[in-house]
């Protein structure tokens, strides 16, 4: 785990430079290369490991999916958006570059991550298009800026298409959160070269995954404190924001981690994954602490 | 011409599907579909014709153009930018769907316009992938945002790479400008399947006609009236904005814009096409007028 973590982030530097003009390449990178997990491009890498590939065939789409997640978050802690000062403990990214850097920051990095798959995969033109073909229909607006459109309306309480808040939350959590690991799942099953029923078994993985990740992180939210979590705490429950936390409770919330979690394992355990594993007991680690 | 811009309009309005969340579709298509004389989409279906390619085989592209011009100007417009209320004589995309909301929509456009031309192309997976890299390095920091980079920090008197006004300028209409009409042209001729020379020559011709069209375009802004353009006029001026007219005065700027649509006209004129000579008279028609 922690070698694919160190094999991330030295690949993630290496393929950002920082050109004229210096302030927008800075400002990507800065946010891209913040102190993290790499859950997702880690699960990438692994995915294509577990299906019989080469991880550095997949590098370049794993740290595309890095991409693509920061510059999710570079918008996401806009001022007109979540207003978030701080992200993994650093100041966000238009707090250090401006607004305007930080939404172009934001725009560059969602064409920066398909050019690095296209320019650094040594795959075919059809592997390379399918990855792409996922990339792009995951980030747009079928998918995970749907989710952030929906996560955003339903606070306003003008979300009306769902009858329930559940069904509202498991449309938000599966656009918002599980698809970038769905994303990194699938692709990296696609990258080794596996067949559609194996890609289908990552994809689940990544759902069962990405929804327990999220109230995982929505409870860690309600019972960490800043320093443990590097963003401003207890913003969802003073904003009065849709989440599992705070539509069923603290203990119903673990309840359903668990549930998930067990599902994720059943699905992944036969691939005798350390990493997948250790991935998943982590979480459980962490909320039962 | 005329029957080009039909038939744009018309494929853009298929091409965009009114789904949930609405919302966000609906902010989307707002700005995409404003009236416009779709120059770029125009520019890479006649590219690709003059260049032996049918038109129908370039239309996902010449609309996945359209679209990510339509994404820089929603983001151009938000106040953290340009702060401009107007577009195209409507208000633009945040006055009428609020930021988040406009952030979002061109942020889904970015990937939105990609999955189209994956989507719809009729093409060799060798085709749409060098289709696909001219496209996102286009609209990326090496280009488009590179361009709009300079743009803001040279209004803050922050540039530093360029010793001079005018090499900062040109930067700034090369990556800005002129890099959707390569852009078209460039893609158009990649479709028909044209050689690398003919390739290079629809890039040299949309650099010229490129660099004209900004000179041209900061002339109107100079000249017109809010009912000609629709949008806020006057502005460049009273920002003490880095201009060709700005620097030179009118006089020059116009003899500039005459200059550079003679160059266009001589790498182009071999074609006989009357859309694009129809294109470069216009603009000299409008600024001598």
């Amino acid at each position: 785990m922690n070698k694919y973590i160190e094999l991330v982030n030295e690949k993630l530097n290496e393929y950002m430079p920082i050109i004229y003009p210096e302030k927008i390449f800075k400002s990507m990178k800065y946010t891209v290369t913040l102190p993290g997990k790499r859950l997702r491009p880690v699960m990438c890498l692994e995915a294509c490991k577990i299906m019989g590939g080469k991880i550095e065939d997949a590098m370049p789409t794993a740290c595309a999916i890095e991409m693509l997640h920061a510059q999710s978050l570079i918008h996401d802690d806009l001022p007109c958006m979540d207003d978030d000062s701080f992200r993994r403990g650093k100041p966000s990214n238009h707090m250090v570059f401006g607004e305007a850097i930080a939404v172009l920051a934001g725009d560059a990095l969602l064409s920066f991550a398909p050019q690095l798959i296209i320019e650094k995969s040594k795959l075919s033109s059809d592997i390379i298009l399918k990855v792409l073909h996922e990339f792009v229909s995951s980030a747009g607006a079928y998918q995970l800026i749907g989710g952030q459109v929906v996560d955003i309306l339903s606070e306003e309480g003008r979300c009306k298409l769902y009858d329930s808040d559940e069904e509202t939350l498991k449309y938000i959590h599966t656009n918002k959160t599980a698809v970038l690991f769905k994303l990194a799942l699938k692709t990296g099953a696609i990258i080794a070269g596996a067949g559609e029923e194996q890609i289908k078994e990552m994809e689940d993985f990544g759902q069962k995954f990405g929804l327990a990740f999220q109230i995982y992180d929505d409870i860690m939210d309600e019972i960490s404190s800043f320093e443990e979590l590097g963003k401003t705490i207890g913003k969802d429950k003073d904003a009065g924001k849709l989440t599992y936390v705070t539509l069923y409770g603290l203990d119903k919330a673990k309840e359903k981690v668990h549930e998930l979690i067990s599902d994720a394992h059943s699905i992944i355990d036969k691939y005798n994954s350390e990493i997948f594993e250790s991935i998943l007991d982590k979480i459980l680690e962490k909320i039962n602490k």
